[in-house]
């Protein structure tokens, strides 16, 4: 928090704003409060964090967050409701008062309220300095993302079993004498993780041509000799903290297409990793693997290595620091996925991604699952 | 999309611009796209709304999307890049120029953003085109909503089956010979929802105590003889729609403090359902309900029935119109919930929430599943 505090200082103002729920991230690091309606934050230099609630969250929040608590009656907004019939001018009104002069808020601060408070003083943005404190993980938080590593890779252990274990028919896969769908095991993944405390949604099981698309959740059957990616993000409901991985692997025997697509992959990855290490400025790894592949003779545009080659992980699947073309310097504490994957429609996409932290030393990956394309 | 291009014109601006992932309802809502990161969505009078993805989701989103698709390099923004090396900056100049003209934007805008695009044209606040569009739910969608109401009664159904037949033990719910807790039972009705493609998230399963905090989750075993509520509210993966109910149980025999309670918030919501119908304010529907309580010596502040009566459900669990001290006018087609509890701590709590439809003639409450207090 003491970054903080400099930050409000730097920006010459008075404390710190966020109006928002803890679906916000930024919110949930600031109160490790689970609220599904947006709440305000504010925070004063010198001065714990306060989150105002309703009453009805009251007793709820004094139990569960991390900071100080005041309802919206301790903060007035009653009072002034009863002058200010407009809530979001209330809203202002009551937050300026507690603030009392300028404003520093997040760059995704609702511009209607922005626009409230300025009515009372001035709003600057602060570009950056949550995410960055959010970005270097403390030994807790390293704990918390292992944790739910260590239950990915039980996950697709799982996955891999129902793969192997399935029986083909007219090169579709098949479990218990019905085909097995991307759906299917989607839902034995989501099952898993749920019984151990874990959430995951939208977790990838795309095949065939599917994969060349490399957001594609994918859907129908399961296919033999073919791409099968999975990529799994579970998230511990608990601490909130998530994991990420991808693997590509066939069931039965892949297409040398495939299998030049998964070692120059997999080459790329271990590039990667190797570059990984504190004041090594993210975009120069994703750049060297761009380079990689382009002298290889694969595409990088359009098709072929078409996304960022990694992105920190936290309370977000996708925060800061990015592994892409606006890659910032990298420190000791950041979480990273490396995740290289070459996509071609007609032949398909292979990614491989594991995920670590950046250390003095280099990259600790945290990703222990071994690679291997058929299975 | 009428209402949009009529609001734009009523704002004199050029297109509505929206900077969000899906998770924003407003944008799955004008796009049906699902994506995690933030995307610009863009609107033009008499034109289609139009969506700017990265590379990587261009075929799955011209494949899922209700809406136009062009990729960021279709948009110019690597060129724009090139020049302008700032991100934030090169987006804004990459959405002005398809705008061509001043901007309409939502209430939840993000600030930054809309500081960058002030350089280029003026940003101008649309306060509810569509909230108030998403309100007014379509035949398709209150079939989706019904269907997700369904599923959320046959999983009440399950969770009082488990209540029903635990064995009871020194006051504790037993069930194979442990005690049945709050976390057993969410989680099972956590796995019945993905099974059946249905998430559901923070279900609240509290007893005795925690009861009187409206929005406590639950821990620990569930004890005979007290108060325990149940709210569920489960969304369709595939729809987006959610469901919301809420019942009040006591496994044996209620203390009279409850029964009491039970009562009350029962004769509450029927009053509730009763004064709903189009062009009557939410605020006075539960105003009334405020009344209610009052009359008969319950407290209405820090204590006793201390949240809103209801708040639509859609894409959002909270949306509008809301049944609160801020209450919009009511309309055909809006989907609300009633809801009236009472809370007070060392007695515990009472909630029952249905949900439906407001008509012509009134409303049409989806939820079927019968009140019963003692189980």
């Amino acid at each position: 928090m003491e970054a903080l505090d400099r930050a409000i200082g730097q920006a010459d103002a008075a404390g710190y704003v966020m109006y928002t729920s803890s679906q916000d991230a930024d919110m949930r690091y600031l109160t490790r409060f689970r609220v599904g309606d947006p709440v305000v934050f504010f925070k004063k230099p010198g001065r714990p964090g306060t989150i105002i609630v309703p009453q009805m969250e009251y007793d709820r929040a004094v139990a569960e967050s991390s900071c100080a608590v005041m309802t919206r009656g301790d903060a007035g907004f009653f009072e002034i409701l009863e002058e200010e019939p407009d809530r979001r001018a209330a809203l202002a009104l009551m937050i300026a008062r507690q603030v009392d002069g300028d404003m520093l808020v997040p760059p995704n601060f609702p511009l209607s309220l922005a626009r409230r408070l300025e009515e009372h003083a001035a709003v600057r943005i602060d570009d950056g300095t949550i995410a960055a404190l959010r970005a270097v993980k403390t030994s807790q938080e390293l704990a918390a993302i292992r944790k739910t590593q260590r239950i990915n890779e039980e996950a697709l252990a799982l996955a891999l079993t129902c793969i192997r274990k399935a029986s083909i028919r007219n090169g579709v896969l098949m479990q218990e004498g019905k085909p097995l769908t991307s759906e299917d095991l989607r839902r034995t993944l989501h099952i898993f993780f749920l019984e151990r405390g874990y959430t995951a949604a939208e977790t990838i099981i795309s095949c065939g041509e599917e994969t060349a698309m490399p957001h594609r959740t994918g859907s129908g059957p399961l296919m033999a000799n073919q791409p099968i990616v999975i990529d799994i993000f579970p998230r511990h409901e608990e601490s909130g903290y998530y994991a990420d991985m991808t693997r590509t692997v066939v069931r039965g025997e892949a297409d040398p297409a495939i299998v030049d697509l998964y070692d120059a992959v997999a080459e790329a990855q271990a590039l990667g990793k190797s570059l990984i290490r504190p004041g090594v400025a993210g975009k120069d790894v994703h750049q060297a693997v761009v380079d990689y592949f382009a002298d290889r003779g694969y595409a990088t545009e359009k098709e072929g290595f078409i996304h960022s080659l990694g992105h920190g992980v936290g309370l977000e699947i996708h925060e800061q620091p990015s592994l892409g073309p606006a890659g910032e310097d990298l420190a000791a504490g950041h979480v990273v996925t490396v995740e290289p994957g070459l996509y071609y429609a007609g032949t398909g996409g292979v990614r491989l991604e594991d995920m670590g932290v950046v250390t003095q030393q280099g990259f600790d990956c945290f990703t222990k699952y071994p690679q291997e394309l058929e299975i």
